[in-house]
């Protein structure tokens, strides 16, 4: 199946909107989109760091350059340089590890070197009301075994309404500058419809301190629950923080044939589930359209969606052609769609075959890019260029 | 609460029928039974060989000293001799990891060093019908990231019938002199009653070749499935070659109060539920009584129940006082039960305090004690003597 892309602007999203509503059918993919002219292959070396991780969702680089793993079912782990593993982190939360819950995204506070604290999120059991994401702050602590332990554990954030659903939980974790946490979620699936309530966490980014405040950078809308940075997203997957300009940047699991990337700004309303360029599974229209005034549309969407998962926007020196692109995993293709980025539309592609279905995307302090990919047997991967 | 015990020799288990039909509620114990003379502590150093392993069900030494454990939930890891751990090895068969099912225990083949050839108990799913203890026999190939594969791996054995429960899978696998395995299955709580039919595999002592045909040594009775060496077992949980003799004893969960001790013998039925020490929970009588003409009575049984898990005899030079005597794990107790035995009855008792669930309970070749605590941070410990 060949790729499509739409790159969109504001100026000719709105006569987009009548030939959308035409396709009553799968695709939305027209004579006036343009593909994304294919850029140079670079050629990639695949080196496996570590193996037999069951389902790993996040990595992280500790200071001393061993990784700092989540496992979904509810490990959190060290990996040492030569691949083994130390024993799951004594103190890591419970977690509802079922369908797409459990152990999420691991960051390290900015100031890890001299806080050790990291930074949790995960499925939150709550008993007979269902579970909901959380936030948890802790010191990590490591011992003589190659692992550690944590400690001091507060939890600084707790997604609500509480719902029963193993889906649609978000949740990637993403320092701003000035030190407050963008926290993306989802819309839990059965509550889409709330995505549009600013009242609530159910589809929004939120932005909190470490200690779990609203950020003083969020808008202040009357309606709006003080700790949301926008809403209308359906289930924000990637996250990252564009090292030009340290702005935020995400990518969303669409519908059928409406993966997004956003470049999510303060009080805005991204349409879930109003507009969207998917359409549901069993191939009826959601929502209104594809596009509607007040509602922002992505800077691009794939169709077919791709699965959209860990977010990176490359700046190292390794791989120079890449500086500035968007590295984007996808669990269903099996590789990381990489976008040319310029003026904020994407104005080219490439895909970097993975093989398997591609969890996290993050770029190591060195320059290299580690991947996490899911499976009962995930591997952490490192590429650096031949 | 203080813990008695029963010494039990055919000759005094009738006279007791009557004082255990008047004991109508918790405690069997009569003034008739007399305390095992507490034998001396041995000063033991408990060594944390790794941390962080996840409800670790069973532990085996490889030939260059690291170690193979399972974890409940499906994994297989090499622990490396400073405490990391390898990624979860690849080829493990699915299992139903719930309540008390999951990946179970782990032999070496005898032949390890030639073959590479191990053994492995689990849960296996067997879809709408339910789930069964099976038996997987695989080669062990390592990698270089201190971990490994299971090649050519083969279903030697599948408990029958297929049972919708989680619980009473047994399941301990040893290697008898002549090269058969022992496997010990649960009666799937259940099918209780089935522990009585020799015709099937629910609470039954199985002993097949590696490939999975009955052994010759089985008893050959009319209407005993040919895999069958003994029956009318509940659950059992720990299972040793006497080093000494070569033949098998055993230790069983009861119900309350039913703990058992055994030496299964060919074509014997162990009672259960006929006749049991135990009681149910809810302080109703089983079955017909304590013992019955035809039917086995324990060695030993603990009232109350202790939790009984990993079995050991002991036959090293690291802690003389203990030669011959058997080390049962407990569950509840947190400890090792160390029993004396003489001329096939217990004479003395002691307990190890562990402080944690004991999940497993092996003789390492050195003669150190090697035990698993079972959580989900649990512990690969290594008893030495001080």
């Amino acid at each position: 199946m060949v790729k499509k892309y739409k790159r969109l602007r504001a100026g000719v999203a709105t006569s987009l909107l009548s030939i959308a509503a035409l396709g009553a059918t799968f695709s939305l993919v027209s004579a006036e989109q343009t593909k994304a002219p294919a850029t140079p292959k670079t050629a990639v070396r695949v080196e496996t760091v570590a193996s037999g991780l069951v389902n790993p969702w996040s990595v992280a680089v500790l200071p001393d350059g061993r990784h700092l793993v989540t496992e979904r079912p509810g490990q959190l782990r060290i990996v040492a340089k030569d691949g083994t593993l130390s024993g799951a982190i004594a103190g890591v939360p419970a977690v509802a590890a079922r369908n797409q819950g459990g152990l999420l995204d691991v960051v390290l506070a900015p100031d890890f070197a001299e806080t050790n604290e990291i930074f949790l999120s995960y499925s939150e059991p709550r008993g007979d009301e269902g579970n909901g994401t959380a936030v948890m702050r802790a010191k990590l602590a490591f011992d003589d075994k190659g692992g550690g332990a944590l400690q001091d554990a507060v939890v600084i954030f707790q997604q609500l309404p509480t719902v029963r659903s193993y889906h649609h939980f978000g949740c990637r974790l993403v320092f701003a500058p000035d030190g407050t946490l963008f926290v993306t979620l989802g819309d839990r699936a059965s509550q889409m419809d709330e995505a549009q309530n600013p009242a609530n966490h159910l589809g929004k980014i939120v932005r909190i301190t470490r200690d779990g405040a609203p950020a003083s950078a969020n808008p202040k809308i009357q309606g709006w629950d003080p700790k949301v940075w926008s809403i209308g997203h359906r289930n924000v997957q990637g996250a990252v923080l564009d090292p030009a300009t340290g702005e935020l940047w995400t990518t969303e699991h669409g519908a059928r044939g409406g993966d997004e990337l956003n470049h999510p700004m303060a009080g805005k309303n991204y349409g879930w589930p109003v507009i969207t360029w998917g359409i549901d599974y069993d191939g009826s229209r959601i929502g209104e359209g594809t596009t509607k005034d007040g509602l922002e549309q992505p800077v691009y969407y794939w169709n077919p969606s791709i699965g959209v998962s860990g977010l990176t926007i490359y700046s190292g020196d390794l791989f120079p052609a890449w500086k500035g692109n968007v590295l984007a995993g996808s669990l269903k293709g099996r590789h990381i769609d990489r976008l040319v980025l310029k003026d904020g539309v994407v104005v080219g592609h490439d895909q970097i075959e993975i093989n398997d279905r591609v969890r996290d995307v993050r770029q190591a302090p060195d320059g290299s890019i580690l991947v996490l990919t899911d499976s009962p047997q995930g591997r952490l991967l490192r590429l650096t260029a031949e």
